[in-house]
C-alpha cells in the first residue's frame, strides 16, 4: 500500500489554524513564506514516501536485535538515515545559531507527522534527538551547547532520554541510578535504565544520552534528581570522537510494535557524565522538554492514524464484495459502497483530521509563546499551549489505537494476516498512550498543573474562544455551520461543567476527581479537536464561496459536520461519567477489585 | 500469570439468569442438578487452569507452521488435546444418543469460556468441531450421523468450516469451488478455501471438513450453494480409517494473534465429498449452525476479556508506583490504589461480567427454544434467542478488543513487552469481531432478520421484559436499584427510538438505516448486558439480605451500578448517531472518501 502524505490538509492547517497571520509578522518568522513552508512539506513528503515508507513493513518483520556486540537495525535503515541527515531534515525547527532552519513548529509538526506516518520506527530516532536538543537549549552550558548541538541538529549524532528503571516508571521518585562526583567536574554514572528508545545503534557516529540520576546526599524523591549528559563516545577538545564510555547494552526488547526501533536496556557502569543545569533540578528540565516530546508523541498518533486510514481506504476501494443494501445494483461492489465501511472510514478520517487540526493550533500557540513581542500575549499563549499539550498527547494517541483497530476491521479477515499491513499499525499505535507519560499521567497533568494551578482560568479562557467560534458559525446561514455550532456549544457546556467540578471538588475529594481525570482529558481533547474542525469549516465555507479547491473544501465541511454529529456528542456521556459517576466507580472498585 | 476461572460468577448466572428454574423441569434436563453443573464447571476449570493455560503463551511464541508435509502445532498441544478427549470435554452439550452428555447450553457456554480463557488457540479446535456436529445433527443423513457423529462428539475426530475463498469472504455468492457428481452418490470437490481454522493438524485421527461448493448447473448466487462433508481420511464400512482424500494444505497463515491455531489454505483437487441435506440448500444449513458458532465466538470475546482482566488485576496488585493522589500515604503504593487504574480495571470487569450475563441468558433462551413443552413458549424463546445471538457475537467481541487494550494500558510500558503476556490478548482478541461474520454482518442480521422480519415485535417484546425488570428494581428501596432502574429506563427508551427508526425508515431509506446498523447493535448489546446485570443486582440484594456470599453479592451490586452509570449511558449517544446522524455520515462519506 503506497503512502501519500496529506500535504494539502497540513498546509490548510498551518495557514488557517496555527495563527499564521500573526506568526508571519514576528521577527523570528518574517523570512518564512507560506509557499516556502508548503514546498518544504512537499519535499518532506517525497522523501518520506520514497525512502522511509518502503522500509516500514520490512523493518517490522526484521525487527532490531542485539547480537551481543552491537545493535543491528533492519536492512535499509542506516542508508535511509544517512539520506535523512544529508538532506537536513533533523534541523527544521531548531535555531539557526546551531545550524537549524528556525521554522515554525507547525511546519515541524507537519514534517514530523509525515516521517512517522511513513515509518514510525524510523522516525523515533529523530524524535528523541529533538528532545535532547531541547534539553540542551533549555539548560545546557555554553560549552555543552557548542560541543553537542551542531552535530545533534545536523542529525550526525542522535539523542536518547534515560528516565525509566525497572522499579521506576511513572514514578521517578523511585530512581536509583547514582552519579558520583569525580572532582574534575564530571560524574561517574552507575545504574540500569530500561525502555531506552534508540538506546544503541550504529546509524549515527555518536549517541548523546540524557540520564536522570541521583548525586549522593541529594534529597529523597523527585527533588533529588539531576540530569546528566553521557556520550556513547567521548568528544575530544577538537570535536573529534574519542574512546567509548562505560555504558553497555544489555538487551533489546521484544515488543508488540515499533519493532524496528531498538528499545534498549542500558547498563551504566561508572560512565562519565556531565551535569546539565543545576544539581537536583533534573526533573524541571525534563518537564520543559517533555512538553515538546509529548506533543511529538501526539503527532505520532495522528501519523499512524493517517497511515491506517490510507491503508483501509485503499483496500475498501479495491475489494469487491456483496451487493449494495439499497438494491441499487445486482452486482457485487467495492466495499467502500457499503454503509458500515463508510462509517468506519469516515470516523477514521474525521478523528485523524480533528487531531491534526488540534496539533496545528497547539503548535501555533507554542510559537507565539516563544516569539510574540508582547509579554502578555506570550504568557497567554504559553498557558493555552501548555493546556493543549496533554490533550494532543492523550487524545490523539488514545484515538490512534481506535483508528488503527477500525482499519483492521475494514479489511475483514485480511486485516488479521500480517502481510496485509493493517495489523502493524494496530500494534505500533498501542505504545503511544503509554510512553512519554501514560494517558493517566497526561490527565493528572491536565487536572493538576493545567487546570487547578490557575483555578481553571486557562480552561475558561479557551471556552470563551470556543464560544467566539460558535458566534461566527451562527453568523453563517449554512445548515452545517448551524449544526456544528449547536453541537459545539453542547460539548463546551459539558466541558465547563467538568472544569467547575474539577476546580471545586478536588480540594474536597481528590480521589473522585482523579477517577474522572482520563474522561476529562478525553472530553477536552474531543472538544478542542472539534473546535478546530469548526474553525476549519468557517474557512472552508469562505474558500468554497471564492471557488478555491472546491473538492477539498466540501470534504472539510462534511468532515467537520460528521465530527460534530458523531464524535463531539460523546462529551455529554463523559461529563456524566465524571460528575455523576465517581461514587459508583470508586464504590465498584472498592467492592469488586 | 496464573489463570483462575470465574466459576462462582458462572454458576450464579446459570442459576439466576439462564432460566434454570424453568429449564430444570423440562424432560431434557430433569436429571441435571445445579450442583452437578457446578461440579462439572469446577472440574473444567481445574483442567483448563492446569493443562491448557500453561500452553497459551508458549503456543503464541512457537505458532503453528507447515513444514511442507504436515502442520506442526506448538509443543504440548497434541498431548493436551489427547487429555481433552480422554476426559470427554467435547461431548458436554451434545445428544446422549451420540455419546454426548446432553447438558444445558448455559453449562456448555461456561465451559467454553473457560477453555477459551485458558487458551483461545487451543479451544478453537473444539469450537469448530461443535459446529460440524451441529451441522450433521441439523441436516445429516442417518448414515452420515452414524458414521461421523460418535467420533466427533468424542473429539477423536475434529471438524472444520470451509466457507471463505480468496474472492468470497462476507459475500458467499461469489463462491467458485465446484462439486461434480460422480454418479455413485459422491461428488468431486475442487477449489481453494482460505482461512480454514484447524484446517490441518495431526492432533486428531481424522478431520471432517464441511465445505460449501457449487454443483454444475446450480442457480447463480447464494441459492446455488450446497454443503458437503469431505473427510481428510476416508472412513471404511467398518468405521476404520482408509486412504487420504484429495485435499492438500497449501500454507498456514502468519497472523496477528491466535498464532498457535493453524489457519490453513486448503486446495481441494477432486476430493471426494458427500452432500449434506439437499442440493443448493447449503447456506440454510450453515445459517442454522451459524447461530451456534456465532454465539461461541461471542463467548471467546468474554473469555479473552476475562483473561486480560485477570492479567491486569494481578499486575496492578503487585506493581508499586507513585503515592496516592489523596495524600493518604507518603510511600509509593500498589498501582491498584490509583484512581485511573481502578477505573480501567472496573470498566474491564463490568463489561466482561455484563457480556457473560448476557450470554448466560441467551443460552437459557436457546435451551427453552429447543426443549420447552409448549410450542408457543418455544417460538417465543427462539425469537428472543435469535435476536440476542448477533448481540452476544457483536457486542462481546467488540468490547473484548477494548478490554484487552485497557489491559495493556494498566501495565504501562511492560504491557508493550511481549513477554509480559498482556499484548497477546490484544492480538488474539482482534480476530473476534471479524470471523464468523464481521460486526457489520451481525448488524445486518440484527436489522434484517431479527428486527425488520417481524416488524420489531421481538425487539418490543424484549423491551417490555426490560421494563418489567425496571419495575422490580423500583420496588426495592435501595439506592443502587433505583439508580440502575433509571439508567436502564433511559437506555431502553433510546433502544425503542432506534427500533422505531429501523422499522419505519428502512423501506424509505435503507442506506441511512444501515449506516447506523453497527451503532444499533452496540446499543442493543450494551442494553441487554446492562439488563442482565440489573437482574443480577435484584438477585444479589436478596441473597445479601439472606447472608449468602456477602462479598460476591456486594461486588455484583457495585458492578451492576457501575455498568449502569458508566456504560449504559452510551446508549443515548448511540441513539443520536443512528437517528440524527445518518445524513452527516453519508454526506461526509460522499464528500470525503
Amino acid at each position: 500500500m503506497v503512502f501519500s502524505a496529506p500535504v494539502k490538509d497540513m498546509v490548510f492547517n498551518i495557514e488557517h489554524l496555527s495563527g499564521w497571520a500573526e506568526l508571519c509578522h514576528l521577527p523570528q518568522f518574517q523570512d518564512v513564506e507560506l509557499e516556502t513552508a508548503g514546498a518544504i512539506i512537499e519535499e518532506c513528503a517525497r522523501f518520506a514516501e520514497e525512502v522511509l515508507a518502503p522500509l516500514n513493513a520490512s523493518g517490522d518483520r526484521a525487527a532490531s536485535h542485539f547480537n551481543g556486540e552491537s545493535v543491528v537495525l533492519p536492512e535499509g535503515f542506516k542508508e535511509a538515515y544517512e539520506q535523512f541527515v544529508d538532506t537536513g531534515w533533523q534541523s527544521l525547527q531548531h535555531p539557526v545559531e546551531f545550524g537549524g532552519q528556525g521554522l515554525p513548529r507547525a511546519v515541524g509538526a507537519a514534517c514530523g507527522e509525515i516521517f512517522n506516518a511513513a515509518n514510525m520506527s524510523f522516525a523515533l530516532c529523530p524524535l528523541l534527538t529533538d528532545g535532547a536538543i531541547d534539553a540542551l537549549l533549555t539548560a545546557g552550558s555554553d560549552e555543552q551547547k557548542q560541543t553537542y548541538l551542531h552535530n545533534l541538529v545536523a542529525g550526525r549524532w542522535t539523542g536518547t532520554m534515560n528516565l525509566t528503571e525497572p522499579q521506576a516508571g511513572s514514578d521517578l521518585s523511585l530512581l536509583r541510578t547514582r552519579a558520583e562526583p569525580r572532582g574534575d567536574g564530571s560524574y561517574a554514572i552507575s545504574g540500569t535504565k530500561i525502555f531506552i528508545t534508540y538506546g544503541d545503534h550504529e546509524q549515527a557516529e555518536n549517541i548523546v544520552h540524557l540520564v536522570l540520576a541521583r548525586i549522593p546526599g541529594a534529597p529523597a524523591g523527585v527533588k533529588g534528581i539531576s540530569l546528566f549528559l553521557v556520550p556513547k563516545y567521548f568528544v575530544n577538545a577538537d570535536g573529534s570522537l574519542g574512546g567509548r564510555n562505560a555504558v553497555r547494552t544489555v538487551s533489546i526488547e521484544h515488543k508488540l510494535g515499533i519493532r524496528a526501533s531498538p528499545t534498549a536496556v542500558l547498563e551504566y557502569e561508572g560512565a562519565t557524565g556531565y551535569l546539565i543545569g543545576e544539581e537536583n533540578r533534573g526533573l524541571d528540565i525534563m518537564f520543559i522538554m517533555m512538553n515538546s516530546a509529548r506533543f511529538a508523541v501526539g503527532i505520532q498518533g495522528i501519523a499512524v492514524a493517517e497511515r491506517a486510514y490510507q491503508q483501509a481506504l485503499g483496500y475498501a476501494r479495491e475489494r469487491v464484495q456483496s451487493r449494495p443494501v439499497d438494491g441499487s445494483s445486482n452486482e457485487s461492489v467495492a466495499i467502500i459502497r457499503h454503509p458500515d465501511v463508510r462509517r468506519l472510514l469516515t470516523r477514521m478520517r474525521a478523528v485523524t483530521e480533528g487531531c491534526r487540526a488540534l496539533a496545528a493550533a497547539t503548535a501555533g500557540w507554542h510559537d507565539l509563546a516563544r516569539h510574540a513581542d508582547d509579554p502578555d500575549r506570550r504568557a497567554e499563549a504559553k498557558a493555552v499551549a501548555e493546556f493543549l499539550v496533554p490533550l494532543v498527547k492523550g487524545y490523539s494517541t488514545e484515538m490512534s489505537v481506535d483508528v488503527a483497530s477500525c482499519g483492521i476491521q475494514v479489511h475483514g479477515g485480511m486485516g488479521f494476516i500480517e502481510e496485509t499491513g493493517a495489523a502493524q499499525h494496530y500494534r505500533d499505535a498501542r505504545i503511544l498512550p503509554i510512553y512519554e507519560g501514560t494517558t493517566a499521567i497526561q490527565a493528572n497533568d491536565l487536572v493538576g498543573r493545567k487546570t487547578l494551578r490557575d483555578g481553571g482560568r486557562t480552561a475558561y479562557r479557551i471556552a470563551e474562544m470556543i464560544a467566539g467560534t460558535e458566534a461566527e458559525l451562527n453568523a453563517s446561514d449554512s445548515v452545517p455551520a448551524r449544526v456544528v455550532a449547536r453541537k459545539l456549544a453542547r460539548a463546551r457546556e459539558a466541558f465547563l461543567a467538568v472544569v467547575d467540578f474539577v476546580v471545586l471538588e478536588t480540594p474536597r475529594d481528590p480521589q473522585t476527581v482523579f477517577a474522572g481525570s482520563v474522561p476529562y482529558l478525553m472530553l477536552a481533547g474531543n472538544l478542542m479537536a472539534g473546535w478546530q474542525l469548526a474553525r476549519s469549516l468557517i474557512v472552508a465555507e469562505a474558500e468554497l464561496a471564492r471557488g478555491v479547491e472546491p473538492e477539498f473544501m466540501a470534504a472539510k465541511i462534511a468532515t467537520a459536520r460528521f465530527y460534530a454529529d458523531h464524535i463531539l456528542n460523546e462529551a455529554e456521556v463523559l461529563r456524566e461519567r465524571i460528575v455523576e459517576g465517581g461514587e459508583s466507580m470508586l464504590g465498584a472498585a472498592a467492592a469488586a477489585l
